[in-house]
């Protein structure tokens, strides 16, 4: 069985778990206070130019997602999210356990929303005479890529995190797989802009080449403020904090995050071009390394025995929509049989 | 200025009144554990005719639903609701405070959802690959009335309440507005169907008659395990528990609680049967009562001079949608004087 | 019977009660913003000659105190009350349900924490090596009188509210029985105190003439900003707020409330007199309307028949502590039908 | 600088860091659903003598309490601890912030507790007679061996065992450190043992010899339902769950997990000897792998500029308690270096 359902069906890089076995037995101090993360910081830091920045590291997604709503949040705050964010419809109601609401807003199959319909909600809000009796929206949550693989434009990001200053919200990006997000064909974000354009956003390790982790990058001066102590009570401050510090060295000695997150990509192109050139529609435009692709329910029992895929969601009675993933990890041979075997695909 | 605009505008129905003056200064033990809570539980259960249901006092409607909600399900279970109910529009976000997510479901401008609604949203979770990464739906809450005055059918309800037993839901219903919905006409639903077909349900009294206090009656052998101690917690049971002994007694003593109800719903009737020879339309067949009418704005300041309503929604550039309502207190008069104002609009 | 066990055994003093009939048929806006409430806040500020608070109505003291607790601290801060202190002791974890730790001292029978103990606890985190692993001290909890019936000492609140200051934390004076505080023999502490003194209080209405209702008072502009929004969360706004404006501003109308305080701190001096004359000895030194007796078990079976009185704790194989409470509602007749039998216990 | 402060300064057991590299590159499905969390499942209930339970791979162990906990509780039950214990003392209120208090025991330097204090805590709650105004005593939370280094026995726990069953409590024990209690001199407790007198407990591998990861294991049936929604909702599910199946393989493969900490424990009886040879007392008598020493502060200067070691708490003026760790790291060339600078001290 080949696997492209997912990108964490391996462990680590080879240059992180090299760092990983190198420095196994030094012998550091705990909670991330060490020297490892101290250069992981600094390195990210450097690859963000900004100084006026906290980075934490975190062992995944949704505890990264929770642990930062949580941090920003008081008690009647909800966050803005779109229908098929993943806070909203994959982490069983983390955040909802944590207290606190999620508005969910429409979105295309591009996972996308809008300053615009970020606006309207904040404009609903405070024009309703009952507003009290509501919870009131004060941070915006998307990801970057989305759900299904688009990315926001600077201009897009722009005008969001405008209207978030605007109206007192703030605006938090989930990069669970930002790499492949920065990375992408036509990308013009960069991680400065992140900085500047939100309050808080993570770098995903565990997708991007690392064994597992998340580093959050917090711009927001209240949501710094005793992030460590929340950190502590969610379960994320990992005792030996080192081992992400050492990954993350690792991933951003030498941009080799970037540039596995770039190979990626290309290697998802050649997917979606395949996919195009065998007669497949693809259910949505992505530029990074998941690629959805409307896949005829009679060829996939077939397909489905030589390569692990993820069903995304029903098309029509005759259509299934699958997801294929590239990651870090994908090797050119098994992505060269896989493209031989889509184009011939008898569609 | 006449008040329409809600059923809570005045303080309690006579009969309840005198009664708290009666009692004023009698003295009895605290917690709801007096002779007048005692006999208040024990009419309630006369008309219920089910001897098998507990009945706890409780103050108010958000309080009664977020009690109810988190005393009936694990941290991972969420509560199915009309995306128009009150816990999911305009109670910021009480039931996501005890760590429960809603599940919104889309509905008519009648507020009401399926039995078919329910059923998929069941098969829809545990056909999902991923099931786990998905609250559970394990609860369905529905408000009887709904938010705009529609009331199911017993035969609705009954179909609702196989799903849920079928699929091991919960059924919970918000009767903060019951008196209305089981008096209106062609209601085909009692108290006793109710105490059959729900595991909880509250019969309102805050707004049917009483100063203030909710009956919730509890059908369920888990939900009524241990319920006074999560009242306690929730700030959900009063020290002079007595109160709303004394108003429950007095509102079940001879059927007063259904009389000024049916009253109630009569003189809506009549509001109704005004709009639409003036030329109004309903925004929603409410038979309870409050009534939605769909109003044009030029006409809302004059309108808003004399008589206090409830903006509800936009309904396009030229009217507004504006609620009415009776309760056991409009008087007559004001009713003669708001159906004689209608007539004389110029539409 | 004759009950003396606690002071919320009647309704309401018949001149607050007054007023509720009295208003009762009025029509007015909900959600306490109608004219008793704009009354009574102003009627409150008077009475603390301050006019930069904010004064919500709440139902009940374990509401009230969560509300206000949830409303000021972040998910990773906790509260300090003495081991006594009704939140810790008697709101079935009501705090820990908002999620917050309580950071629990030792107390005297009096019920009572010191500055000193405040300062020292703050001092302990800020110097603990893993504080980050602890929940962060950032409020003072302390009643006012005691659960215990002492009271503070002007210079006692100020020396609690100096090491607040100086330490970034915040002081909440729990007033469920305030006005018997406040009116007690040897009080120096008076409204306007409190108001400079602590973050927040509240005044108690339901055991000192309410029928129910306590009145929050918020000093810090922190814990002002949205709170009605937390109070809609918590089940805490009701919808005929007006009710509790109506209670309030009988009570502060010509200072009815330290008036009936006042009777029954006194009428509360006679038990404790009574008993030191027949030889008891009293478990604490209470000043105000609840007195606590050690009384030999032997006569506690023939006197619990004729009076209600509250079982405190054991104090050892002969002697039960036991709590005797007067109120608003106190007879002169039932009070002196007690002495008497007081008198004549045969020690 | 040489590191005895804690077990987890270094990475993971070369066994445990082969085996990750030996599987790096393999491709497996996520979530712990793999053929390397099967193995590992099946290794400890080989271990274990008992295939009745539930296996769960968590990462940490704060986070390991809260999901066991928040899984097993209904919101107004509380769990019991010592008032030493890490959920109470060490992990910033995690519990308290999943809405459950803890109900804290005085307990002696070996951070213990008995079977008479938890069924003196039961009793006292059920004879109460407020009972519903206090959090409902419902699991038993115990550390073995406990912060302080001590075991109980299989007496002691059967004794605990035995009144939670009565009393409807459920027994929960912190692994943490469980292979260095079950390996140490004296203990007769065996993970069978544990599987039938426990509700759930958890085999420790952050510190014992793993990367990272705490193996949870669950008897009771409640607590096992749907156990892994509740994971995912705290973020304890990772996505390259294999990560943690491959770990307890490898330490539970040919019983590397006892090997290694019964070889830890031997080490730090090594240290308690020359404490005691070199005329240090130890502040509690333990026999696993952290030893408690009581230590001139005039002397501790200079011992941390080479050792970094735990400050533990005060002593008294002139004593500080410390604490040193062995671990599966611990090589024998540093334990003979710092026995040889301890027996030198001049005491």
């Amino acid at each position: 069985m080949i696997y492209f359902n997912s990108d964490y069906t391996e462990g680590a890089h080879p240059k992180v778990l090299d760092m990983l076995i190198k420095t196994n037995m030094e012998q550091t101090t705990g909670y991330s206070e060490d020297e490892y993360c101290k250069k992981a910081r600094s390195l990210i830091k450097k690859a963000c130019k900004n100084d006026d920045i906290d980075v934490h590291f975190l062992v995944g997604g949704t505890q990264a997602n929770f642990t930062v709503i949580s941090a920003s949040l008081r008690p009647h705050q909800g966050v803005i999210s779109a229908v098929t964010g993943h806070i909203h419809a994959h982490e069983t109601g983390a955040v909802e356990a944590t207290g606190h609401k999620i508005i969910a807003l429409p979105c295309g199959a591009d996972g996308k929303i809008t300053a615009e319909q970020v606006a309207d909600v904040y404009t609903a809000h405070v024009e309703d005479t009952n507003f009290e009796h509501l919870v009131q929206p004060k941070m915006v949550y998307i990801s970057h890529p989305t759900e299904s693989g688009a990315i926001y434009s600077n201009a897009e990001l722009t005008a969001i995190s405008k209207v978030c200053k605007d109206s007192g919200l703030l605006l938090f990006v989930d990069g669970a797989r930002l790499g492949y997000g920065l990375s992408a064909k036509g990308s013009d974000v960069t991680l400065k802009d992140l900085c500047e354009l939100t309050d808080a956003f993570y770098i995903g390790g565990t997708k991007v080449g690392a064994m597992f982790g998340e580093a959050v990058v917090i711009s927001n001066s209240a949501i710094k403020q005793d992030f460590r102590y929340i950190m502590k009570q969610k379960g994320a401050m990992l005792a030996k904090g080192r081992l992400l510090g050492v990954q993350f060295s690792a991933l951003f000695e030498d941009e080799l995050y970037f540039e596995i997150a770039k190979k990626a990509d290309e290697q998802a192109y050649k997917i979606a071009d395949a996919c195009k050139e065998a007669g497949l529609k693809m259910f949505s435009e992505s530029v990074t390394n998941q690629q959805f692709i409307i896949f005829p329910k009679s060829l996939l029992e077939d397909f489905g025995k030589k390569y692990a895929y993820s069903f995304w969601e029903k098309f029509d009675d005759n259509n299934s929509v699958i997801r294929l993933c590239t990651s870090w990890a994908t090797t050119d041979e098994n992505l060269d049989q896989l493209i031989s075997d889509i184009k011939n695909l008898k569609i």
